[in-house]
This record gives structure tokens, sequence and C-alpha cells, in this order.
């Protein structure tokens, strides 16, 4: 058994950033970029009026106020997308709108608000700075400047910047592909009638619906019977067409859980066969050429929790993204909690903030079968291997769950 | 001018729940469920095994311990899927699967590790209680119980957890198709070269991304030139087709800005017309029937912070998800910020954590121009109304963006 820090290292030890592809920005959302992206153009491409308003040359304003006022003449209008080619004289001010390009010998733009209008003449009665409602040419950012780096997540900013830098299409990590095998002669359909001894299979729509979320694409080939050479062909087709092959179910110690046999007769290289985790225990990791197999417990709620704990950061650091380190936080118990010595504890709980501070409430049995409790849960706290019982008002690391 | 929370009042109070639609389960991860959900079975529907071991009547095993064992018949298996029919006699006990269930008799569980096994005789050398590694029938739910709350949100758990129950489809909340008008003569595709006083259509793809991360349905019409009767058109197609209209650019005093004209020439209920908050104040919001519309300013970065200001939480309502009153939280500020009294400043920084406590650095300009500024960004601090300045070490909301 190993212990949970150690079960993620070997982990990442074991996983492999995933190939790059070029794919338009939109497709690109909440992807990692992989290459440096560097501007082509400056931003703004040209000296751009922040306002509606007045484009002049601030000197002209030198010493106005409330008791000195100076008159220019309008000498037209500049609109946003047309460039002036004309030069600003002596006395003169254009009418600028919002993003429009300034003209030659303008260096301040003054608000349509703040000034006053004659038929064709400008009143300003106040001083303008140098600069004022301009944003200067290249501000944002100059040609040849680095714009991302790889390894940014692309959020909808990175599109909007990526945009306006004419990169239509950029390099991300391709998302894995996750197979999932779920054992168990006591799983039948969502929609059948339960017969005695039979249970619903609800790992297959967990599972799926946590794939989806971590942003890998899942290939479901069903409910496969407690049968050896039955699951040793879906283990064979699962490795050949995902980067990640899960199972649910089989792996404990029972007569028939058949996942570490088939490991190790198609030669698969088993990294570990346990986690001191609770829930979650029996937890199967190995790797088959560069392909990764996780064969994950049976029941429903240890399921969803070793995903989160150990399969998701593996699609993670393949899509390459950071390690999420700014997850847990410090959690005040609101209630005692019992727990056993030895294994790393998740506890599902209810965090409630009060005047900044996170507070953690009981929301029903821990047991591992048992997703009620978990459906009414947005967080956990961590109980440490070295911890058993722990009491109102201790303090433990915590985290929101399924964000 | 309204404040921002009057803004958001006049939005909420605008803003109703969609109608609902029955879709499988999987199509319905991260939307809101629409009904409530009871349970049309026990589960689990009959005691069950929580572990590999043997099952046994716990009053066997009375008094045992290191000085004393008891001996009991092998029975028989019962595998996971499996109904015994038979009952445990006097003496007997029955190896047992994890899941299956218990045969009539048993009470108790004892695992595969704790027993010794020779031939067909299971020796037993501890008291074993009542109940031990059984899951009771219903002790997760019951017939008739609820099992989900209308207005739940449909995470992997309860994709799980309804599969579980026999729910392969259930009713919620639908998702509303966003407008996208792009207004602005200076901008050029993305692909496009700059002609002198042209840039990007970035706002465009950032809109489209953060549509696409609320959960909504984007439906763009492109560019539109600043052409009051095309925009007119454009207007009234959007209201048709699109349960928000969003425009982009066009909403400020300028001479080419028709946003307002066209919705008085309409007939739409103009709410209000600009908003204390900064970057982006140039937003109107009105009505046309039940629809909703948003105009918002052009500048790249104050379309994001509005659109996730106003617009986010109008989809939000519409799905029928929670406000989200968990996301602020106090933050240090590491470094001295400018602003001035008047408006609600929101400051893109970037947040580190340091022993449990949140800090803010900055990252370059605010200027509302800036996606460069805000793509080094993960969080906001919040300057309110009535504060200027404020200095290194001053405490204020913040929170994290694009989560």
């Amino acid at each position: 058994m190993v212990d949970v820090d150690n079960a993620l290292n070997i982990i990442y030890e074991n996983t492999k950033e995933a190939d790059l592809e070029k794919k338009d920005i939109l497709s690109c959302l909440n992807k990692v970029l992989a290459e440096n992206i560097y501007s082509q153009d400056n931003l703004p491409p040209f000296d751009k009026s922040a306002m509606d308003g007045y484009a002049i040359k601030s000197e002209y304003t030198r010493g106005c106020g409330t008791e000195k006022s100076v008159k220019l003449e309008i000498r037209g209008i500049i609109r946003a997308g047309y460039y002036c080619e004309d030069e600003l004289e002596v006395g003169q001010a254009f009418k600028i709108m919002t993003g429009a390009p300034l003209p030659k010998g303008a260096d301040a733009v003054i608000e349509i608000e703040k000034v006053k209008v004659e038929g064709n003449i400008l009143i300003i009665s106040e001083e303008v700075d140098k600069g004022n409602n301009v944003i200067k040419l290249g501000e944002e950012i100059k040609v040849g400047e680095l714009a991302l780096t790889k390894g940014s997540n692309i959020r909808p900013v990175e599109i909007g910047l990526l945009a306006s830098l004419g990169y239509s299409s950029i390099k991300v990590y391709k998302s894995p592909t996750v197979a999932l095998i779920i054992t168990g002669d006591e799983l039948v359909d969502i929609d059948s009638e339960l017969e005695k001894g039979k249970i619903r299979n609800s790992n297959e729509y967990s599972l799926k619906a946590l794939i989806k979320n971590s942003g890998a694409e899942a290939l479901s080939l069903g409910v496969v019977s407690d049968d050896k050479d039955n699951l040793k062909e879906k283990v064979k087709y699962a490795l050949e067409n995902a980067d990640i092959v899960i199972t649910s179910g089989g792996a404990s110690v029972g007569d028939y859980d058949f996942v570490d046999d088939v490991l190790k007769e198609i030669g698969a290289d088993v990294k570990f066969t346990s986690v001191a985790i609770k829930p979650g225990k029996p937890i199967t990791f190995a790797t088959y050429k560069e392909k990764l197999f996780f064969a994950l417990p049976g029941n429903p709620s240890s399921i969803i929790t070793v995903f989160e704990g150990f399969v998701k950061p593996a699609i993670r650091k393949i899509m390459g993204k950071q390690e999420e380190d700014m997850e847990e936080f410090p959690v005040i118990l609101a209630e005692d909690f019992e727990a056993k010595i030895g294994r790393r504890k998740y506890v599902y709980v209810e965090i409630k903030v009060d005047n900044g501070k996170y507070y953690a409430y009981k929301v029903g049995s821990q047991c591992s079968n048992h997703l009620m409790t978990m459906s009414r849960a947005n967080g956990i706290v961590i109980i440490p291997e070295e911890c058993g019982n722990v009491k109102v008002g201790d303090v433990l690391n915590g985290k929101f769950i399924f964000r």
C-alpha cells in the first residue's frame, strides 16, 4: 500500500504531456497553449482615442480654467475605423470617436462631456494633460514581444487576446481519450427493473460526467461480465484505442476480481495495487507502453473520490495543465467527525462561509456506497493519515468539490 | 447612472427562469434540476456486503478472541449479482463477495483478511458485531424519499445518483441562446491585414468563449457596420431568434452610437443606460417582450468585465442557478492601487495565497482596452464606490475570475 502523495508522484512520473495539435482558437477554450505567442503587431497599432471627444494639442489649453478658456476651430470628425491624413494645425481640433486614430499633431483628447461647442467652435475651460485619453501606439504590446507563454490556460480573455493579435489558430495539447470498462455481474442498466441481488450501473454515468468535466473524451465499453477472457479482450481493445483505461470494480482481492490477473497476462507494468485513502483503498495503477491504466474500486462514492484524486491529475498533466495547488484552504470543523488512523480520509461535508472563515458540517453517512451523502456535499475536509477522530473547532485542510 | 447593486437587481427583476425540457441525464451535466426526484427503490435494495468476506450470524462469535475461536462450515459462495435463496443454518457461513446480498439468517460479514480457512472450515478468532460490513436495505434511501430537490446542480455525483435510482432522463431548465451583434467600422477580421485606423475584431471571440463557459448557446450575427437601419434589422432578427441580445460597442454618446436610438424605435423598455462600474460605464439594459437586451461597451476588457458582472448572472438565473454568493473573499493588497471615487472599480490582479491568506499583486495597466493585463490576472479586487486610492495592507473583497 502506498500513501496518497507517493501514489500521485508515481502517476505523475509515468504521465507525459500529449502530442500537439493546431486548432481554431474557439476550439481551444479551456485547453492549454503549447507554444509561445509573440505579437505580430503593435497594439494598438496607432495612437488611439479612449473616449468620444476632441483631439487637440494639449499645449493650447495651458493656463485654462474657470477664468480662462481657449477657442478652437473644429476641423472635422474622425470616426473609428477611418484614418485622417490631415495634420492638426494651430488653433484647430478634430472631433474624434472612441477607438479612432489621433490625427498628426494631436497629443490629447478631451471628453465630449467637458467642452462647450458653438457652431464650429470648440470651447475648452480646463487644462488638458498631454496623453489624456490617448492609448499610445504599442502601449498594450509591441511587435515581437511575448504575448502568451507556452503553458497558459486558454480562457475567454486569451481567446480575445489571440484574436486581437491576428492568431486564428494555435497549438494546444491534445485531449486524451479515456476508455471505461465497468465490471460486475450485479449491474443492470438504468432503465431495467431491479431483480433480486441486482443494482443499477451508476459508475459508468458518473465517470462519463467526470471525464467530460475534466476536458477529456470518454470511450465507454459498457458493462463487462465477471469473466477473465472477456475482460482481457476488452482491456486490450481499450489500450489500443484510448490514452487512459479505467476499470470500475474487480480490483479487490475477491475470487472474481480478475483485473490484476489480466494486467499480468498482457505484460502491463503494475506500479501499485492499493493506496492509503478512504474511501477508495483498492486502486491499481499500471502502465502499458505509454498508456495509463487505472483499476478503480466499484463503490460509487469511492470511484468519484479516486477519479478526482488520481485520474483527473493525470488527465490535467496530459493536457499540459498546472497542478491545482491553490485549491485547499483551512476549514474549521463545526462538528465532531469519527475517523480511524492509517489512511488519508476524505470526508464529504457542506462547507459554509461565515465572516471570511470556512466551516464544515456533516451531510450524512460516509459509507463509500452513498452517493446521497456526496450529493448533499459541496466540499471535503481531509483528515491526515496519522489522525483519528477529530473534534469541533479543529482546523483541517479542505476544498470544494466538482470545481 | 445606477450603481452596480441596483443594476443587478433590475436585471434579476426582469429575468425569468427558462422553460423546462426533458433530457437524458448525461446531457444535463452542469444544468439545474427542474423537478423533485423521489426514490422509486430502496437503496441498496437488499442487505449488502461491503467487503469480500464471510457472511455469518454475529452471535456465533460471542466471546471469541486470542484464546477462543469458532469453526463454521463454509456452505458456498455468494457472488455479487446473484441472490441466495438458502437460509444460513446453525454453524454455517457463506463466502460472500463485495456487493452481494446477505443470505437469510446472516447479520454480519467478516473480512477475508481476518479469518483462517482450512478446507471447508472457516476459523474466526474475534468477536464480530451485528451489522459489521453490512449495508442495510434502504440505508442510503428508501422508496418514496426525496433524493434530489428542484434547483440542485447536476454534477457528476447527481448523474451517478440518478442512474442508481433508475432515472435515465430528467427535467432541466433550457439553456438560453445569446445573440451577438458586434458594431464598429474600425473592426477587421482576425486573419486580415491591419489597414490604417483598423483593429481586429476580438470581442466576438471573447464573448463566444464567455457564453460557452456560462452554459448558454451563442448565435453570432458578426460585425455590423455603423449604420442605423442595418443595426435595427439585425437587432430585430436577434430578438426574434434569441433569448438575450448583446451588442458590443455603439452604446456611448458618440454621433455614430445608434444602439439607444434603435431601442427607442423598436419600442424596447430601456431600464438603464449606464452603471457606476469601472471598467465599463456605458451599459444599456432593456427588455423587449420577455427578451433581454444588453448594449455593452466596445473596449475589450470592459466587455469581459460587464459580461461577467451582468450578463452571466442573467444567464445563470434563466438556467435556474443560484447566485454565486460564496465567490468573494478577503484579499490583502500587496501593493498600492490608484483609483478614483465614484464608480465601483474591478482591478485585475494576481491573487497569491500564502499561509491561508490571499494577497493581490499588480499585473499591468488597468486601461479598459488591455487584454494583456487581464490575461496575466487570475482574480480581481473590488474597490468600493466611495473609495479612492488604496494602500498596501488594506483588505478588500476579491474573487477569482473565469471560474
